[in-house]
């Protein structure tokens, strides 16, 4: 057996050894050489269309891709025949790391580090900020202390970081598409999110990419927030409706979005959501580094030699 | 009994109630009208120089002040007769304000949102900060996860924060005047710093204001960091020499500096450190905020109608 590894990412490759495996590594952005061609099985990380829809065409052997990306939509419509090959994804490599970034978020925008910021670049000691303050006041998302904080698309990185949430003093639920209580974290079902927008400090959005979650938050759904409530986006681009955003923000209907994707990346510079106040923008940065890549892969790897059934599998 | 309670902040009178005390509102930035001037003890919270000043001469029948604020710098220098009057402090109000900001600036100084807001400010995406990422390279600060985490000035701040930053997976230490394990982290002693800070991808103080501390980060400690180490500053400004600072940040000796006090404050608008490279300025705003402050004072006033030893008591 044949398998190629990429070298776009810093793999273990020592703690992959011990099966009756030929380790191979292979470039992701070239067209695979004729010795390659012969693999059996290929991790993929960030590897470029054309070399996906070359091994494609090309990989006559190929019974098996496990990607590194949460998802598997790049390998999906490269045209890999989906009958004879397993294709797993890399789902829970990216929890901590996403889980962590939202954190940050969160904080940065309960503790106005981006007002901060624009002080600091002209020079300016923004006095409102520092200094005696008001404790968490009514009306305003100045802490995750006591903060109501709504995780909607309740998964493997809201678990993450749900408990962390909880640690800092908020109170934390899930929205997902069936209700129930998980990690000990309340999850309520969508039916639910006119009851709880109108309860919500901090929306934290996780959802996934399908056409179900297209425009998930709406004008409509905007409304039912606080007006001082913010939104943080970790999920996908395509769950806000970024008009609506915009006109959410302009209107003071809404406290303000930390947004680390959007409807097109890079988000275009005609964006409104570049200068809009209260608007922290991250670009597509709170993932895009595997973490524990070897051990799924020398889990799934054995379970391959095995005949077992393999992990993520799609 | 007579007992003033300060009107510069919201307090939950009612939680107060229950001894036989009369309770006086009084303004902290004017002199005490005749009829408070009785009073024997009396609440401060970001009092006028004046007002104490005032009050330290004409309060004759005064036993008690139990101040808001960490430390009784303003109130000792006021000049109230320190052999017939009791200072107390509201040291452990601040304890979660402060160690969440400093979360904060950690998690901004890892992600880089600093250097995000500033492409965001001129329209543009920081492509280079977004997408693929290596995961946790050596000698750069990307993530709280694995990151050696030392807090100089390990009291009941770091006893706070250092539970947050092991859950996400830091490897905390403490540094203080005494070594021992204080709430399940190592505390080193001063004596090992030129062991411990060469070994440091993030130096948190929270040092007190005194002469034993001041410019306790000097050069030669600067030095002693690796090249890609932050430091957060949330204790007294005095605790960094702020031109060594801004020396070991132009030569790149030092990875960043995320600073929520200074020498001078505000920061004088000539300062350096506003526009030197993976600086994080915040104005003075981790704390300034007393959080439980009446279940404070009520102890203390239990405690004092029942001649106890008070708590906080300097």
């Amino acid at each position: 057996m044949k398998l190629l590894y990429p070298t776009s990412l810093k793999l273990d490759v020592e703690s992959l050894k011990g099966f009756s495996v030929d380790l191979q590594p292979y470039d992701v952005k070239q067209e695979l050489p004729e010795n390659l061609i012969d693999a059996d099985a290929m991790i993929t990380w960030t590897n470029s269309p054309n070399n996906l829809k070359d091994a494609a065409g090309r990989m006559k052997n190929l019974k098996w891709i496990q990607s590194l990306a949460a998802g598997p939509n790049d390998v999906l419509s490269a045209g890999f025949d989906a009958s004879k090959i397993k294709v797993t994804t890399g789902s829970g490599l990216h929890d901590w790391t996403v889980a962590e970034h939202t954190l940050g978020m969160l904080l940065a925008a309960a503790r106005k580090f981006h007002e901060m910021r624009d002080y600091q670049t002209q020079g300016k000691w923004p006095q409102h900020l520092g200094g005696p303050q008001p404790d968490r006041p009514a009306g305003a998302f100045t802490s995750l202390r006591d903060a109501n904080i709504v995780i909607w698309g309740f998964g493997n990185i809201g678990k993450t970081l749900a408990p962390w949430l909880t640690s800092l003093g908020a109170n934390v639920k899930g929205l997902a598409r069936s209700a129930g209580v998980r990690n000990g974290v309340e999850v309520y079902a969508e039916d639910k999110l006119s009851e709880i927008l109108p309860k919500t400090d901090a929306l934290v959005m996780i959802l996934p990419g399908s056409e179900a979650t297209k425009n998930a938050l709406n004008a409509e759904r905007l409304k039912q927030l606080p007006k001082h409530a913010w939104i943080v986006n970790v999920g996908r681009g395509t769950s806000i409706d970024e008009d609506a955003l915009s006109k959410a923000l302009d209107s003071g209907d809404i406290g303000g979005a930390a947004l680390d994707v959007f409807q097109q990346e890079p988000l275009p510079g005609s964006s409104p959501l570049y200068k809009q106040k209260n608007v922290i923008l991250s670009p597509h940065a709170a993932g895009g580094r595997p973490q524990g890549a070897e051990q799924l892969i020398a889990d799934n790897l054995r379970k391959f030699m095995a005949g077992q059934e393999l992990k993520n599998i799609i």
